[in-house]
């Protein structure tokens, strides 16, 4: 394997991330360095963005589930799966292109160690010949090797010398989503005794309806040092998010909130009418469709895209959702794309996602 | 039981919280979600206040009272017992009001999962016919079943229609504070072998009088991100702790520090001065007197107010303590109601309520 | 033993900090409180410094050097030793002057109660007889009495009256370094199955040279609520950290952020160039050339001063290093003293230490 993070840069045995020229097709990068999540994570999580889920808080409520004990949430493992790609794929992205092919596999638990790896399989040169995208598979396993999260994701990045040679592009085929036989269902868990009121709310997978949409009606107001401390906590290390003084002189002015912070934001705010959804299964793919920034007041709506049957479970569904994230305007009129198909610029993040819910 | 927070809002399945009319007397609220208190929510607790007395801090200090480990801190447990009602009771309050009778139960150990109720004892519109009080008793249990905080608050809350009939007043007999007698001491707790001055102070029960005051010297200035920070880790929702943007056109144009986190900091700077009150035993009362700010700084000054001997028990005792904190004034010289009877202007709360202390 | 922080000072019980005149040679002060050290404790510290090491993250790295699970990082112990000694010692230092012969011991780990005391064993009063100079050597040890850290610090306290008599001028004599001989190289480590790849780069030992100068590239802002939540993690009061009205009126104007958190940040920074240098063995010493505000960028170089080999180990070496930090100023031209042998301006740390490292 080889550990691109590792490769000297210009300032000896320091780097400064990689280029496109550094990638191939078929390579696999071993990420630095596994990290074992405790409760302590799991703390700093639900202070940093409210999320008030009943599962990741409450071992009474997961050992109803029939689960040992409280799971991470979902999105601090992607987060601390995603912060180790970062330095070997991402550090000198242009930009975060999107992500497809996401299934979360088996549940973390305290004490579980995460380890990450990425294959690269697409690698196309821009028509400027200074930028390429890059595909890469990156995979999060714990501790006894079994896969805790999957997903494709693809970067803009600059080349070190635009006039090196390019090899042949090859861009992956990606799934519009992941396939409800795809989903993962954990070992062990069975929701007959899932008490919905006690999750914080009634509603169930049969009271949703496809093209329902639902106003999360809270916002939350983004601080440097929040999302600072979240993106510190994933070890993602990415510099736009926390160097004043160079993002001073960049494009925006100003740090750019990593991206997944802002998901976090948009899935905690989603408790108020998606209380239910106690795991999130997929994600289908993802756009930020603008930077957020400290300061700024995310809100969210969602809207049910997709019902989904699980082959063999009576006790519980998935939905498919989009979540729509937007800074500084109320989503009580579900703020979208115009007649002109552009997305209302308020918007931040429109996201597709599936989720699992008890049938009740 | 009835849960409020699942009732349907105006935007379907998410929700805006209850109004007055939503309340009846004898109602029973079930509060979502528990939640599981770790060493992980302990040390951001300690990050966020500063709290420093000994026995939340250290096993070993804990294990010479007789417990098994170092019990979560008692305001952290009030706090997270307190945001469970936030949803069902208060998300729509116009005020918080008071609250009285409030008793400390069983210690809160790492691991241990919290579940919180309220009934409704009081309901009283007021004469403008816009808002109306109520009175809630919340309790807090383990997931023994024992209880581990009890307490009665009380909230102004606006009629969704100002038109709509009002039940026959009902305002519950409060008592002036928690008798000596109705103090819960924590099963197991042994104090003989407390090291007073490990604790960080020489002075026991018997060094302190009624009337004393101290000043608890140090100030400590409230940034954005911890007061949201310590209020997100307590599942707190309610929105003028998190939306700058509606803050904005808000009656103070800002968002409002919420009161708990005041609390914790005048208890965390009551360290200097009363290290050894190892336990709270009772909130008697309290009063914010004033909203607190980002940019705020608070202060703090107590005053015994009453020393409590405890029915047999010869190795500790009670004081019944008058803890003011004030915001951007020192408090050397004690800032107090004025011979108008007002308090001081940068006076931001008044808090009345017990400690434990060893006699020493 | 004295218990200089129960000492009554001019608010009752309350205290201000020591003086000059409170402290005698040979005295020994016995700090409160003890304190246990959690996984929630490690997660806040990486989330406030970034900090990316291997070994303090992942048990499964742990094992792979034969200890029990990931033990708690370096700094954070000196920090919480150091917290300790603050009300103490420090709460009215003028300045820190600086420390040496700082040495590592046992590992802590989670779950680990931490106790510290302080000798003094230096007073020299200053020329115009208004402050002096205290050095005192503190030590911590964990629950079964072993030292985890053992260091000498000195520092300038006002007199609370210039015209008391002085005790007789004692200047410690201080080590240069810590020699190799005296780097505790905890017990049961075994590095030969240390995978350097994995812990995010190649270089060991044997792969750094004497001179050698790395750039560590990153710059890390930081934020007034990110200092202040680090330090009350520590559960260091000094005042100048937390007031932002009495700051106002001091010499900087604004808080002072905390000499050790300028430590975390520029040994997490250091991560990218030096992965591998998994454990501090020594500080030999350090200064605060100039103080950090929230606001400021900052960013650090180091360099080898010296190869240790280490007696009886072929397994693993130390390195000296000189980490520079700075702010506001990128470090790939390595600011450092000028032609007149002053600082540049931009430097705010000049840190001598001693790493472990895998000799690969």
């Amino acid at each position: 394997m080889t550990i691109l993070g590792a490769a000297p840069g210009p300032f000896g045995k320091s780097h400064s991330g990689a280029f496109f020229e550094d990638f191939r097709v078929g390579q696999e990068l071993r990420h630095a360095a596994p990290r074992t999540l405790t409760t302590g994570d799991a703390a700093l999580y639900v202070g940093l963005t409210g999320s008030r889920f009943a599962l990741p808080c409450s071992d009474v409520f997961a050992r109803s589930l029939r689960l040992p004990r409280a799971p991470i949430d979902d999105l601090l493992v992607f987060h601390v799966v995603f912060g180790r790609t970062v330095p070997d794929v991402s550090l000198n992205a242009v930009a975060n292109l999107g992500y497809a092919a996401c299934r979360f596999g088996a549940f973390v638990f305290p004490g579980d160690t995460l380890a990450a790896t990425s294959t690269v399989i697409g690698l196309k040169e821009s028509s400027n010949r200074e930028t390429g995208v890059v595909h890469v598979r990156s995979i999060g396993i714990n501790q006894r090797g079994e896969t805790v999260l999957d997903y494709v994701r693809w970067v803009l990045l600059r080349k070190r010398d635009p006039a090196a040679p390019a090899p042949d592009p090859v861009v992956p085929e990606l799934p519009e989503r992941v396939a409800p036989a795809e989903l993962e269902l954990p070992a062990g868990l069975d929701v007959t005794r899932y008490a919905t009121g006690l999750a914080g709310a009634r509603h169930c997978w049969q009271d949703y309806d496809v093209g329902e949409r639902i106003d999360h009606v809270d916002g939350m107001t983004v601080e440097e040092s929040c999302h600072m401390t979240a993106t510190r906590l994933y070890q993602n290390p990415a510099r736009v998010h926390f160097n004043r003084q160079t993002a001073a002189a960049d494009r925006f002015g100003r740090r750019i909130v990593y991206g997944g912070h802002v998901i976090s934001l948009a899935r905690a705010l989603s408790f108020n009418g998606l209380a239910n959804a106690f795991r999130i299964a997929a994600i289908n793919g993802g756009r930020h469709a603008a930077p957020v920034f400290a300061g700024d007041t995310v809100y969210a709506w969602s809207e049910v895209t997709e019902k989904l049957e699980l082959p063999g479970r009576a006790d519980l569904g998935a939905l498919r959702l989009r979540t729509v994230a937007t800074k500084d305007r109320a989503c009580a009129d579900f703020p979208d794309r115009g007649p002109d198909g552009r997305l209302d610029p308020a918007v931040v993040l429109d996201l597709d996602y599936t989720v699992l819910m008890p049938r009740g």
